[in-house]
C-alpha cells in the first residue's frame, strides 16, 4: 500500500469510474482534468498491489492561505472499510499543515450520511448553515437552488 | 465600467445565467461555488452600470507555479463585441505576472470557434495535440471520450 501524488494520467483512470463509486451519482463533470494537473501538491492516489484503491483532491485556498480544502475523496467500492479514506485525509492534514495551513475545509451533500458521519469521526465540525436537512445543518442553495450542503472545518493546529 | 475581484456572492448571479451564456451548452457544473470562495486574487468580475458584464476565473497553478491558468471567461451575451473579454484578460496577464507567473494556460473546445478566434487574437498559441479537428490541433479525450480539446498558451514575459 503505498500513497503517492496524483498524476495527470489518473484522471484516464479516475474518471471513468468515479459515478460508479459514488452509487451511480453524475459527479464526473465536477472533477475535470485540471484539478489532476494544477493541485498535485496536495491531492494523492493511494495504491493497493499496483491498482489504484483511493485518492484524494485537494488544494490550497488561494483567497485564505490558511485553508486547505478538500474537493474529492473517494475509495473503490471493493477496498472500503479498510481505513484507506482516513489514511488519505491524514497524508493530507499533514502536508497541508507543512504548507502552513491551519484548517481544512470539506462539503458534502446531506443526503450523504456515511460521508458526513466519515468526516464526524475525523474530527471535523460542522459548520452553522442557513437551514437544516435530516437534522443535520446546511448551507441552503449552495450548489445551486435545492442543492444544500453540509459545510465541515477541521483545525489542524491543536494536536492531529 | 470597473473590473473588482470576484466575490463568492457572484456565484448566485453567475451560475443561474451561464449555460444561456454558453449558447445553451450546460456548463453550469463545471464552475461550482469554490471557484468564487478559494481562487479570488486571480478571478475578476467586470461591472458595467454596476451590473455583472463579464467575469474570468483563473488560478495560479500549484503543480507548476510559473502558470496562470484560466478556467472560465465570460461576457454577457448583451456586452459582446466591447472588448470586454480582452480586459478581463489583460487584467489577469498583469496580476498573473505580478505574482510570478511567466505563461497563462486556457483550453476551449474545438467546435467554439469563436473561443479559439479570440484566443488567437489575444496572442496565444496553439500547443500541439494528439490528433485534429477542424483543422486545430487537439488533445484527443482531454476531457472524457471523445471530449477533444484545444490548448493555448501565452507567454507573459515577452513585452505584454
Amino acid at each position: 500500500m503505498n500513497i503517492r501524488h496524483l498524476e495527470p494520467a489518473d484522471f484516464d483512470v479516475i474518471s471513468p469510474v468515479i459515478d460508479q463509486w459514488w452509487g451511480g451519482r453524475p459527479v464526473r463533470g465536477m472533477l475535470p482534468r485540471l484539478f489532476f494537473e494544477h493541485f498535485q501538491p496536495t491531492s494523492f492516489a493511494l495504491d493497493k498491489d499496483k491498482e489504484l484503491a483511493g485518492f484524494l483532491v485537494g488544494f490550497r485556498s488561494q483567497s485564505i492561505p490558511a485553508v486547505g480544502y478538500v474537493h474529492f475523496i473517494g475509495v473503490h467500492p471493493g477496498a472500503r472499510g479498510r481505513g484507506y479514506g482516513r489514511l488519505l485525509y491524514q497524508h493530507f492534514f499533514a502536508v497541508a499543515a507543512g504548507l502552513g495551513c491551519t484548517k481544512t475545509r470539506a462539503i458534502t451533500s446531506p443526503v450523504n450520511e456515511s460521508s458526513i458521519r466519515f468526516h464526524l469521526r475525523l474530527g471535523f465540525q460542522l459548520l452553522p448553515g442557513s437551514g437544516d436537512v435530516n437534522g443535520y445543518p446546511v448551507c441552503l442553495d449552495h450548489a445551486g437552488p435545492g442543492q444544500h450542503r453540509v459545510l465541515f472545518s477541521k483545525q489542524l493546529d491543536d494536536g492531529r
